[in-house]
């Protein structure tokens, strides 16, 4: 059933391997970067490697960043003794969005979810806890996604926080239940940074 | 408001500019690029690089191919005097998978526009006049799409190929009206190429 030439059904299946790209819109998109002006599908293949090449994690919060400490990090007017627990790269860019929140973060990449076989070992908590040795924390905010898997991270983080007498607090349901933090409103995040309960 | 590194904001505009993508959708593809093992994103690159450098046009019908004429022009057991004029290369895959045409194609690509300035200079209008000039033609369908474009570009080349004396049909409209032939299913082409009409 290989109508098209074997690189044009190889992109194909490279764009239909994306999450949530089908075959019909893989299609689309390998007619898109064929039709576009000379030089520009040279672009976007260089942003891909590029991106893999440069981007990695904050050697402090884990976050996303070129250098060796974030733009977070590295800002002496942040509060650098609180600190906000995400799951995902993503849900940084979400908080700094409602511009309520001054500390700084601890990007796990990922939730606790014995169903997909991600352990403690599997996601940053050795970092977190590393760096609340290291350094005075006044407050860790639980901001972990308000399903299954967060609930279960936030709640073994903050019993592994216990020894070292920090405050550990988690984002008030603000945020409706079951859903992402990624897609929350500005709105709805500050009313769950002020609505925040001791765990 | 960039909140990610500048690679990594120069990979999600490249995927906003697709097609179909928005922001947050393009913000998970370049997360997804970034997440995926090493070599693979690398591989996706290439892939684009290789179908850009790989594909071009058959030089008798136009259509996509890696050669210097494609599978099917190539194929001695298709009717070479049966021209089927289409829109653009998944057309042809459309039509192909009806398993019911065994003529060959040519691939406009694209259909006359006044108001996207498409003129009959933009699309592949001259290799057709050209190939029935030069080849003996016994029809020709036009499966243009029945849209506005569609029925202007195939009533233009019908009127142009009236010097050849050449048999000029048209899809039967078994497609519904205001759709696009690349989301026909097979039976409805079949029954179009049945119903086909003289112009």
């Amino acid at each position: 059933m290989d109508f098209y030439p074997a690189s044009m059904e190889n992109l194909i299946d490279k764009f239909a391997s994306l999450p949530g790209v089908g075959r019909k819109s893989a299609q689309r998109l390998a007619f898109h970067m064929l039709s576009l002006p000379d030089g520009q599908a040279e672009l976007f293949a260089d942003a891909i490697i590029q991106a893999r090449k440069n981007v990695h994690c904050c050697k402090v919060c884990q976050n996303l960043t070129e250098g060796d400490i974030c733009g977070i990090c590295d800002n002496d007017n942040r509060d650098h003794s609180t600190i906000c627990v995400v799951t995902e790269p993503k849900d940084v860019l979400t908080i700094e969005q409602s511009h309520e929140y001054h500390g700084v973060y601890h990007v796990l990449h990922g939730a606790l979810s014995p169903i997909s076989h991600i352990g403690p070992d599997d996601i940053r908590i050795r970092e977190l806890l590393q760096r609340i040795a290291d350094n005075d924390i006044r407050e860790i905010i639980m901001a972990t996604n308000p399903d299954t898997e967060g609930e279960a991270t936030a709640m073994y983080i903050s019993r592994l926080l216990q020894p070292f007498g920090v405050k550990v607090t988690r984002l008030a349901y603000g945020i409706p239940v079951g859903s992402n933090i990624e897609f929350a409103d500005s709105a709805t995040i500050i009313r769950a940074i002020e609505g925040r309960t001791e765990m």
